[in-house]
């Protein structure tokens, strides 16, 4: 097990390593850690051999150019200078709940920006200022629109934190797509299949193979078919990719140039990274932030407490279980997998940085 | 067959002999037009017979004290003072267009309203503003959080239009369950049951009975269980919830007084009606509306003509069956359903508006 404290320090190292300023590297650093405290480790150290990739085939600069290329009193629209996601991001967020302080509301969008962490981390930003926040991003296009052939879109995740009275927020943070990508690598890695209705194969026929991804393989939309409301998933995806890169100017849905070394770059496009798209609401901009409040605490109790049916133990509240972990683990400490053990160890040794393997429990 | 012109007219007068104004009964007979030619009548005149009861039971008002009680540059909370929707929203709307053109973005929450026919009439009242805009609202509590027994959250739709260049806009507007409760009934109404995996009963349990919401049942959310990101459409159902009413401080969740009369008010709560959110974002408050549009022309072409599967014709832009339908509904005329035409011919006798029943085909 490692504490938060060491795995926080060794990243923030190592993003000082590959020419991050080191408050910079130490936002960065927290970012990661915040999934891994979060139980969405999917997102958190296991991505830090994947940055360093980027840094030395200099898809990413780590002094990048960041720009406010236009604004109005409500908006931004932000070049993040192909900046890492997790230096870019946390600046767009701060501007949007800046714009917010004085119009009510603020909405930044991000483009020639990269892999940014978990989308949650911005959206909570915004909890202490008593706003609510608003992250969405595009990805590599691994997501099939319905009854397209192929991956066309990202996992396009969304992040909503609601500030609550008593109560603790109401956090969603969730992938679009019906799974994210980093979960279909966790099945992969335990050499296990998929749940069935979640993929489909280079010719678009349904598989549970947890591998299909590297051959050309496609997640499904949320709902899965047309029956179940998949393009009701395949809308909501699709919204995420304009907001984040449309808008902005990014590289959107297929001519996003892939990040992911199995994923084909069919584009030929122009690399302006992904994009992001940031909001943040003052909640007393509309009723006072106690009025709020208190409604938000008669929600999440009349939704905690309800009947749950017949094998579960209760209806979850969006945030309760990362909270939950994150608490834990701040306490008894981190276990990471064997996958980022081992990325973790290879980026050390690469950039000459100290990491103690003796925390490894298998 | 109808044409629009005659049960546009007929709609009018019916508001008109309710209370309501020429100018706003003509709105709201549009709005319900609209829902007819775009193919979606679950919400079109079918409504008609629910608002005129609406206002027999006192529920809703037709002189509405409509009041903005706050506002910031780019947000405003609006008091629908019962009105029905059809008459609020149009306006509320309105005004996030306006906020919209000096802040940048414009973002309206109501509360004291009531059903306002489809989310996409009002987000696309944006587009000739060279606006992408956004409409939530809550709903009867009909749909099951993840692993609760009963119906607590509304099929909560969302709508958001985004403008193209030469291309047609974008238009998505769905309900966030994985079938709105319209779609529900016409199952039932055709004695067919649903497909499996959408509804459970009112003991939790999983059933394809079409007519299990009269009976306690409910919906499930979108992408159904938890392996297929059930809890993802639970969130984006509680997302509208909170936007749409915890935000303005209408009732919430499962304190919505029900406006079917299947529905049981278990609630004995105040009665603030249900909520609505709009939005209004300028494209050039990000980058300039050519660049923009261009960038959505492209995006629209890459979709559309994307490889489809076997057995499927193309990918579906959200907004094109719709146009479609539009197009050929004021062409060719617009057939109602039986129910529909029973309810024309009920609300005619009732209030005293003629109705030529020669138009209708079986």
């Amino acid at each position: 097990m490692y504490s938060y404290q060491y795995l926080f320090s060794f990243t923030q190292q190592v993003f000082e390593a590959i020419g991050i300023d080191k408050d910079e590297a130490g936002q960065a650093a927290d970012i990661l850690m915040r999934a891994e405290l979060r139980n969405i480790s999917t997102h958190g150290l296991v991505r830090l051999p994947e940055y360093v990739r980027l840094w030395k085939n200099k898809r990413i600069t780590t002094s990048p150019d960041y720009r406010i290329v236009h604004e109005t009193p409500s908006t931004a629209l932000v070049d993040g200078g192909k900046g890492l996601g997790l230096v870019t991001a946390p600046k767009a967020m701060k501007l949007a709940i800046e714009k917010a302080k004085t119009a009510g509301t603020g909405w930044v969008a991000v483009r020639n920006s990269y892999h940014f962490g978990i989308a949650g981390y911005y959206a909570m930003k915004a909890l202490e200022h008593d706003m609510i926040g608003i992250t969405m991003t595009n990805a590599n296009p691994l997501v099939a629109p319905t009854f397209s052939m192929h991956g066309m879109l990202g996992t396009n995740p969304i992040a909503v934190a609601i500030p609550a009275g008593e109560e603790p927020p109401f956090v969603a943070d969730f992938a679009t797509s019906p799974v994210s990508r980093g979960k279909v690598d966790v099945f992969e890695s335990q050499g296990k299949s998929v749940p069935e209705g979640l993929l489909q194969d280079i010719q678009g026929r349904p598989t549970t193979d947890s591998s299909i991804l590297r051959k050309g393989g496609a997640l499904r939309t949320l709902g899965g078919d047309v029956a179940h409301g998949g393009h009701k998933g395949f809308c909501m995806t699709s919204i995420v990719d304009i907001f984040s890169a449309v808008l902005p100017g990014a590289n959107f849905g297929p001519t996003v140039v892939p990040t992911l070394s199995y994923v084909k770059d069919k584009t030929g496009a122009k690399d302006n990274g992904i994009g992001h798209f940031f909001g943040a609401m003052r909640i007393d901009a509309f009723q006072t932030a106690a009025e709020f409040k208190a409604g938000m605490d008669q929600w999440i109790r009349i939704f905690r407490k309800a009947e749950p049916v017949k094998g579960q133990e209760r209806v979850i509240i969006p945030g309760d279980p990362e909270r939950e972990s994150e608490k834990e683990k701040m306490e008894k400490g981190i276990r990471i997998s064997r996958k980022s053990f081992d990325g973790l160890v290879g980026v050390a040794n690469d950039l000459g940085v100290d990491f103690d393997p003796s925390g490894f429990v298998e």
